[in-house]
């Protein structure tokens, strides 16, 4: 592709590279966290990061993203969403480094997490507990959070995190640890339910230590149809 | 900046430009319009495009998207939001280019439009009217259009569009022509009234050929109370 036309000035400018940098989020045992990976290589060596990585000279953004989550996941269908591009000046020690960055929702379960070649630790982390990430990680960080919070309270988001069979606390749970707010019990049921996105599956839980709840999925179908009219979770 | 540390492989990847691609939003005798300037020089020489530049090296993505927009408006204090990056491999003939869609709000009255360097000519022209654009233009816009349409329903945006002092029917327009739906008169002032942002000036329209209607303001003191709590224009 490259020189196809000539351009002014061109040395000047392409010069740069760019990177995607991606929150992984998950639900797991009542909180939602976050992938980190610690860094063996410099700069930031040993500091706790984003799972990222430059693009390839030529291949598309939402690739990248996908291989990047794929390496570290083993997963190929993954629910990923562009947030926002980070462009400072400096941001990035070894020259001017623009970043993409996306969210994906990933179930935690079962889930077999490898760390990228520059890192040589990975870890679910707590949002609370994730503490200074290298670069203006963040940043990013804050900002995938909060349009994961305001996507959820209109998009049916949450369910890529649960597994396929969960109770309404659980659920309720999720939406408590997302929107980091405590949710009325009776009203949240009663949204949820008068949504009719919701399938009771007439099951029990299993092997737990107390009194086992009823057992719901999502309704993918019916969620498809009710999208075209247009709806609002109203939490 | 540059090598401060070393990176292998590094002239792989410190080889691409990025830039910086504007919708500049207008509302003009009823309709929604953006700007597009006519390409002066190659590639896609006399085509219509949206206006934007390369990324300068020491320049952050902020800073390049008003740097545009002061260019074209003389304007410094424009409403300007990033929406999405595009990335595809081969999107701009000279080399690996990608570019940071921005959009941009501003009253068009009194504004004297000059076009930037790259550019024969400057026009103001109605969404449906825009037709195909220089690169991946249509695409930007129609992303910036969808981010505008979700945003005005929970964000009072619209005013950013409208002169200072406006009748209720300008502003039903300005909704109907973003949302590009007709929308009930009676529910839109009940609706509009009843979020108590719109401030009567207890002033009629002056030099029209009809009956003089009610002039209103938009209060933005009150919003910024109100954004605190969280609230949903309903549209």
């Amino acid at each position: 592709m490259v020189d196809k036309i000539s351009m002014p000035g061109k040395e000047l400018y392409f010069k740069s590279a760019f990177s995607v940098d991606c929150v992984v989020f998950g639900f797991d045992q009542d909180s939602l966290k976050i992938l980190v990976l610690k860094r063996g290589a410099l700069p930031y060596m040993d500091q706790w990061a984003l799972p990222g990585d430059l693009v390839h000279p030529e291949e598309n953004l939402n690739h990248a993203a996908s291989r990047i989550l794929t390496s570290l996941t083993s997963l190929d269908d993954v629910y990923l969403e562009q947030v926002k591009t980070f462009g400072a000046v400096g941001r990035h020690p070894a020259g001017r480094v623009i970043t993409v960055a996306y969210y994906a929702l990933i179930k935690t379960n079962n889930q077999h997490i490898k760390p990228a070649s520059w890192a040589k630790e990975v870890e679910w982390k707590k949002i609370a507990e994730v503490g200074d990430l290298a670069f203006d990680h963040n940043k990013i960080l804050n900002s995938c959070i909060e349009r994961l919070r305001r996507k959820v309270r209109t998009h049916p988001l949450g369910f890529e995190l649960l597994p396929k069979k969960f109770t309404l606390t659980e659920l309720q749970y999720l939406y408590e640890s997302i929107l980091d707010e405590k949710l009325d019990k009776r009203n949240f049921r009663k949204k949820l339910l008068g949504m009719k996105l919701l399938v009771d599956l007439n099951e029990l839980q299993e092997g737990v230590p107390h009194r086992p709840a009823r057992l719901y999925s999502f309704d993918q179908e019916k969620y498809e149809q009710m999208q075209v009219a247009g709806f609002d979770f109203g939490l």
